[in-house]
């Protein structure tokens, strides 16, 4: 059996979590919370970093923070996971869907600008399997509009974007806040886990009292106040001290990870590459700007009946293969309320594309076995 | 140094957190959490149980499946903590504070019927210290008016409530809803942790949409949907296999902590009763329809400045005691909004309730050094 993820244990994790409890603090925001959210912010030029029970509760941080009210307008690509919607729509936001570009499933740049009002309030750009958007083109709408830009940044931890100015920024750190997700999927891991990074400093303050359930619990404990109390809305998005211990873990072994995780990718690239002569499917491809995370190996198949066909093929060998994000503009809760624009690309990669087992312990000879089956099917 | 709260660690937790790890599954909804909820389920006859990541969380589920909007009046006791009052306000709630019992900081059962309007949804009792609100006349105005009820037991796991039929039901079962909370002060922990419990079988098929970020994931899982998408609000309220794992090693030792705590919660009892007679405090009293969980042990001094005292010398002999809630009816978030009225009992507990160190290592040495400190101050 090849299962499509493997989480990877880098051996301390469990070591630091025991350290946690020995502390007798295994609530949020502790050393381990900290450890992990400074470390992120001196790696990767975050302003502020706030780790997240999961990455769906700091996309909910953004829609509270940009003050998100019913009637406003939040420009997101159709083709992405649930929450990149849903955070916004349980602050009454309306979801205006973009396409996809044609060589890529992240929003199509081009066609942001002619789907805004004058209710629009943010663009998400969703940066698929870690791989940039065009952040330029982006944030160049958006300032032209007045907008914020949101970077659901779930798949795309240690990836990058180098502009038009040459200088190459970390995603995650260039929209005025960002999201990203810890899931066992992911990267870097804790199970369920998420983080919000702030690169706008007048949303900084505001965030550290939205995460502690609306209270000024951290100027409390810094003695910047007498008293801590109730004073904005919010929620306990904070995870505890063994989530944050087993992230810890991680991050210590990152560079290891995702130099792994590259061989791994390049290796599977170069033995998949001939297969692409069938004509079946494309490989992925990079943009100039952007970086290769290796978050995802995945296949644009020419259609529906051929990635089936192969799902089923590879699930005969034991090899789990799975499709990705169905169209949120067509989903049974949004289809009545989108605006009944056709978004052909989306359609498109939830018709076709396939992702392949990734993950840090794959092996060349598993590899092999994978692209066997596929250059089987003619 | 006497810390007010000690986590107890029961030694298995890490196992079964490399149990989950090596399984291959620490997202959320795997098999720690389906043995957590199994057994809640099962110990305390609630009829759905769903772990979340904390009980903020829970209580907002509770929000989202009883459809509360802007407008709708939610009554909660204003001596509580933030989260009862801020998970409704997420949705728009307005919060109509009700005062605490003379003898008792939970929910006065007496004073609520005069607070109902046509707006109100939902009164939520706060089992506080995890002694029972008498939810005989809860339940009775709920029905007499077509209410809904939450019971907020975040304090209360473990404990029961008799009511006049004789039967003696686990608190958390008794309410349409109700919600846990495993932070780890609480007498079982994950660090950050909660639990929702549905009573009313009309909320159990949403509530598992709503956990997972309104998809209907579970229903495809269980092969009752042909694939899963969009169905629904919601949001990631599960927590990772990582926090179930480690509550799981909690659950198994559930009867011997319970009873090393009542034990102590004895035993520091009867060492404080005779300083009772000093008149600075009164001790807690557990009505006869409740059981004691050994949640707490709390003080009710007598005036403002003696608790100041008593915390003073406490702190200079290394003991940390601390008080609890602040009024909510007179926070800055919602000082403005609240009608106007006193709450004399609720303010009387958030400046003479005091909490001293609790927890399952407190030795009968400690225990009574802190007595000591207490006899001393005439």
């Amino acid at each position: 059996m090849i299962p499509f993820n493997k989480p990877y244990l880098t051996g301390k994790e469990t070591l630091y979590i025991e350290d946690a409890v020995k502390s007798g603090k295994i609530s949020g925001n502790g050393k381990y919370t900290k450890l992990c959210q400074d470390y992120f912010q001196s790696r990767y030029n975050f302003k502020k970093c706030l780790l997240t029970t999961s990455c769906t509760d700091a996309l909910e941080m953004c829609a509270i923070l940009l003050n998100i009210e019913p009637g406003d307008e939040v420009i997101i690509p159709s083709y992405t996971f649930v929450s990149t919607a849903l955070a916004f729509v349980r602050q009454g936001a309306k979801i205006v869907f973009a396409d996809s570009r044609a060589d890529h499933p992240g929003i199509d740049e081009n066609k942001i600008e002619e789907l805004i009002t004058n209710k629009t309030k943010l663009i998400i750009p969703v940066h698929y399997a870690g791989v940039a958007c065009d952040m330029d083109k982006i944030m160049a709408i958006a300032g032209k509009y007045n907008l914020f830009v949101v970077e659901d940044a779930a798949q795309a931890i240690d990836s990058f974007y180098t502009g038009a100015d040459g200088v190459k920024r970390a995603l995650g750190s260039i929209g005025h806040l960002s999201a990203f997700s810890f899931h066992e999927t992911k990267n870097i891991i804790s199970g369920e886990g998420g983080m919000l990074c702030i690169n706008d400093e007048r949303f900084v303050k505001r965030s550290e009292i939205i995460w502690e359930k609306g209270t000024n619990r951290a100027e409390f404990f810094r003695g910047e106040v007498n008293k801590y109390g109730w004073v904005d809305t919010g929620s306990s998005f904070l995870p505890s001290e063994i989530i944050a211990a087993f992230l810890w873990a991680q991050i210590e072994n990152l560079d290891d990870i995702q130099k792994k995780r590259k061989e791994i990718w390049e290796q599977y690239y170069n033995l998949l590459k001939p297969a692409e002569l069938s004509n079946n499917f494309k490989l992925s491809e990079i943009p100039d700007y952007a970086t290769n995370n290796a978050h995802m190996n995945y296949l644009v198949c020419n259609t529906l009946e051929y990635r089936a066909d192969l799902i089923n093929r590879l699930k005969s060998e034991g090899i789990l293969a799975v499709f990705h994000y169905l169209a949120l503009h067509k989903s049974e809760f949004y289809k009545e309320k989108h605006d009944g624009r056709e978004l052909p690309e989306c359609d498109r990669y939830a018709d076709c594309l396939l992702r392949l087992p990734m993950y840090y312990e794959l092996s060349k000879a598993e590899m092999e076995q994978i692209v066997s089956v596929i250059f089987e099917i003619k």
